[in-house]
């Protein structure tokens, strides 16, 4: 048992806390007074500083260090998960600026192990050069997206052709012009068994019937700072058949196979989250006197500082850990840790953030401090992927077998 | 002891159950439309259907109710809390529907009591015709606004004038250009006894020097439905000596005047929004199917919403016993159980909200449903007049004194 | 609406507490000491000063006052329940004291109600007098206790006999040797309706075949101070006829009979277990000191004493409105009230002790204090009469179909 | 990092599950019985299982392996502490069996780092024989422990010996007459720098003017399983000077050495603790029926199910991570991990037996169940060494120091 960085990890983490210190965190309020300035407020791609911040990303060598291999930073998931937790303190900037923000780097690893060359060469790489975004349309407003076997939009062969159908919304950045490629799951074979009824296809933004409907908003916020959420139609959308991602019926397949990773990177950057809350509380309560004493001399706030804290540790170790078993053991044997994370993540940080909040009185809830925008980034982790309910109930199904199992002596 | 609503307010309580039901819940669409449309979004009461449900209101006799005595409803607190209660439901227009909404019942309330003849002719009637809005600026951005002597602005008398300096910030409703006067508080004399430094003067809108600042956001909410909350600046403003409420001095009394029924209010409105949530709640578990049953039978939501009905029905005694104590025994002898119901209201209610946005999905976070604005304008009253940190704190400080009393036989 | 007591309460109030002061609180370590030395530790009322208490009681009217009627103090369940909660600041004493303790109460209700006269001579006046103890037999080993109907001991009629087998457990105040009779619930006819195969018995302690077998222990307590908690085993225990209380099948509704009440005095004594326990919170925080500060200037202590007011004052008023809604509505219209108590009180409490025993440090769990030993007697209130979990789901449920009645125009 | 146990912990894990297996759970009720018949009931080392189960752990290896370096297991702390989780299965044998029982470990090390050769041939010996027990006498009724400086005991030199007067409690162990030798913490300069005043000395039990006065209850426990929590006198108790450990002034040194391996310990025999209230949680649940269905698929009871899984994990490898810390930095280094898992542990273990008792109805709280008593040793430990408020506030202290040095460049 080894608890420490190994050396790679060391020093890609200092390159990038020397990233996030000098470029980066400089960067947020350019980023956000750009951002207001920008003929379509969705483009958030178009902010100059985020070319800036790529430049020098890359010229440090932070770039696509999300993916494994050789196209990528040939990192395990232990090591870019260190790395993922510190792009997480500055949430709209930092994995944009180093090519690692969701939802391209997911549909990056869906397209290097599940594209085909030709798909590669025409979507991949663009990508891997932060040339164009991307979006994955999975979610549909009449079913439970917990459970990815639900979706309903049909796609249908049709000669060269497949043709879509259907509803799509909380399709992340998708409100972003410069999101070319959508990475679209839907039903080829609703009478196949189930987990063999999916496909996944790439349909491109100009594709004629497919229509961006709206945004949807999160609290009030629409997050533009990273292409929005946005509800989609397909009618009657022609692709080529050979924009299918491998064969039909592999769509579930490939669907696990992102979520695993994808996990491990969310959670991870909502520590950088937590970790950021905990400097601003800290910052906060240090300075503002009340009562005639500093907020930080008093119980209530101390209180909420150690337990933020021992909040913290607890939470990133178990995230390590999935990723060590992700590494070591693969995806598979790491489901129920992957599943842990996922529900103690939101648990941990969303607590954090409400008394970091707390501690900044009303104005930690108004535009003046990142706190109220980060809470709602976090409040849809409880809904991602389904709902905390439904993972719930999934751990304990799996610990109850486990434990049959080990009373009747089969383990 | 006896729990049952009185004659007077059984019957303001159908009607108004049937002016919900009627005119306000149909006009919640209607109201968010019309507001799109409007040349400045902040001039909410413009839109024309507040004036369609104000004509109606005031047919019914359900004007101003909140007003004790002639001018308004003659209610008592208790009578006027049940019907506040009500008008939570739809928080964004029955109050406003009624001549009921914060933050012009509490200035109507102080112009009632503290207004010469002269303040009350220009600036009550036309408030209590609904004819403008008002605004109350007291919250500062530099000073804990829990404690009212903490202002800053000051206020200078020169001649037959008071000339003010300083800044505002969290001002409810001033971002609507219909809100004509301000009530103000500020310093006259930093040097008097701690609660006399204060006075309360009335400034108008286009007075020179007076500027609006900015909108202050909460959690990407900017709140225009009800006129927003803006940032002041106050630069050499001159008002003439008699927009002083009573005299110099007397500002911190009329602020304490001011707090107890707003409070009740505030909590009895928040209470409709809970019952507004478990309705939501409850109809949504019933018609959602997961895993093959209703969410309604599922036991995890279940819990939910008996948890949400035992805290409310506890909540709800509490806030009509505090209405209670203040008609009895008067506000300072009601003085605790304000504090408690400040306390005790955000705490079960955010509870509820998060419960009844968890039952619904993602979309729970949404503009489809109006739970995610109404956890944002819960969340605020943690801070309103002070974060609940300082309330509990005076809270124990009361309760270990009386403790302290009663072992040392004082009681 | 009003919160105010009424004349008779107030006056038995005041006498109550008066007892309190120079009777029970000082009797408090003199029983402890007494029960000691007792050839038969449980027999807790042999203790001398049992007797003295009650002599006093009755001398100042304060006697059998939970009891409806004449042969009672002629109370309402409003005026009772603020005695009761009197009566729980010293819940090993007052109560005996008064001659009000469970199960006693209970029982007394039962023959008063339901009881021939030939019963009632012989059992209920002795109880009224206060000379003998009683158990109420009910719960099972091997049935959900929740649901009076899954009782499965026998009662088979015999000629003028009936004859009992089955086992029961968690019997209260078996142990205790004086008491003498046990009303015992069992099914007389398994075929009948659900509701109608029960009835109910009175048995003697001495009747052959009825065993004591062993006294259930709570955490580390016995509870000998009110005659324990006894498993019972039946055995071709040969009861007259005419022991039965009403008729065959009749024993479902006795038992819900006896229920409403129960709970509420249950409640309300709970609430006087946490004011005791705030009283010594407070204490204990005026006069240690931690760290150079006295624990009652400590922020975090300050936020329990504050928390635990609001929280008992919610859980009292919403135990009178259900007594309230017993006194003018019946037992039946306040059966959700009542439902929720059951829920609230344990919650509320519980958190409360945990706190003044965190307060006083590692004593606060010893038997230095009280406040170790109501914990016990608080958490067992989480499974009595079913477990929180079943009376949360039976309330969601009666909110459900509330709302589905509502939203379809049905109430 | 790595997550995997090495071979020589896998090794013993494997003969330490087959000892628990195979002869620790099928003494436990074996242990029971012997204690209720033994003389003395303190004296819980003279049940003969108790030997017999020290023979076979001996046979395997497992004994004294608490201790690092040649006279102990020669095991890190990492490798140690996954042990320990395991002997806490079942807490009050296994630790026992193994010799590995607390206060006697902690004894063991201090005399194996501090003790003269003649100490530990005197006493040393035997007790990593297990021939006799010893107890650590730090905590005073009238001062507050969680701060070892705060001790009064007088230690007074005369001569050849030193002279003892003074009181403490909740001294673990020394209610077993077997418990032949006590580490005694006093002051023997109350003049001298803050941490240089105490000083440890060895009593043994037959010392003239040392008293056990009597026996401290948890919970309505009192612990003889493990020889109790008494309080002691000591009243001119009269000592040879070699007696005393290390010199004058040492003694708050050897406390702050033995403390960290100490906590580490406790917290993982508490998770093993959780294991098991998860087990019997689980097989509970798949057994019982409520309403139709088993209780293990019912929502409410996987939440906790689930719940109870995701803490433990996440607070093992925080208790993991402060082992390696102090195996790889020291004891100093691993500080604030300690007490971190100070924090965290009886927070997540508490919970989980809660849930663990309400799953098992009434019975849960009783005899019939292990789980009521493993509640009463957890919730001491929110006490042990200080409560957790005093933990969190040093905790909290750490966390500002350390982000107001990074503000200012300082880390």
């Amino acid at each position: 048992m080894d608890f420490a960085f190994d050396a790679r990890t060391e020093e890609l983490r200092a390159s990038m806390l020397d990233f996030m210190e000098h470029h980066v965190y400089p960067a947020e309020k350019v980023f956000h007074d750009q951002l207001e300035e920008l003929d379509d407020r969705w483009a958030w791609d178009s902010a100059p500083v985020i070319g800036e911040l790529r430049a020098e990303a890359r010229r440090r060598g932070l770039w696509n260090l999300f993916l494994p291999g050789e196209e990528g930073g040939g990192l395990t998931n232990v090591q870019y998960a260190t790395l993922a937790e510190i792009s997480g303190r500055s949430m709209h900037l930092a994995p944009a600026a180093m090519n690692c923000a969701a939802p391209d780097t997911g549909n990056m690893e869906v397209l290097a192990v599940a594209g085909s060359d030709a798909q590669k060469k025409k979507w991949l790489e663009p990508l891997l050069n932060g040339e164009i975004r991307s979006a994955f349309a999975m979610t549909e407003p009449d079913v439970a997206s917990s459970d990815a076997t639900n979706v309903e939009l049909s796609i249908v062969r049709d000669g060269d052709s497949y043709v879509l159908n259907g509803r799509k919304w909380w399709i992340t950045g998708a409100m972003n012009p410069n999101a070319k490629i959508f990475v679209v799951m839907g039903k080829t074979d609703p009478t196949a068994d189930r987990h063999r009824q999916q496909s996944m296809i790439l349909v491109e933004r100009d594709t004629p019937g497919f229509e961006v409907v709206r945004a949807m908003h999160v609290l009030g916020y629409d997050d533009h700072e990273h292409g929005g959420h946005a509800e989609l139609r397909f009618t009657d959308v022609r692709v080529p058949a050979e924009n299918l991602l491998m064969g039909e019926g592999d769509g579930f397949a490939i669907a696990q196979m992102r979520l695993g990773p994808g996990r491990i990177h969310h959670c991870m950057r909502s520590i950088g989250i937590a970790e950021r809350a905990v400097e601003l509380m800290c910052e906060r309560a240090d300075s503002r006197v009340a009562f005639g004493r500093k907020l930080s001399e008093q119980g209530v706030i101390r209180d909420w500082i150690a337990e933020s804290r021992v909040r913290i540790e607890q939470l990133r170790l178990l995230c390590l850990k999935a990723a060590w078993l992700m590494d070591t053991q693969g995806n598979k044997a790491a489901h129920t840790e992957i599943q842990m994370i996922k529900i103690a993540t939101p648990a941990a940080v969303e607590w954090i953030l409400d008394k970091a909040i707390q501690t900044h009185g009303a104005g930690g809830l108004s535009q003046d401090f990142p706190l109220a925008n980060m809470i709602a980034g976090i409040r849809t982790l409880r809904f991602a992927d389904g709902p905390d309910e439904v993972h719930k109930n999934a751990l304990a199904r799996a610990e109850l077998r486990r434990q049959a199992d080990r009373r009747e002596g089969r383990s």
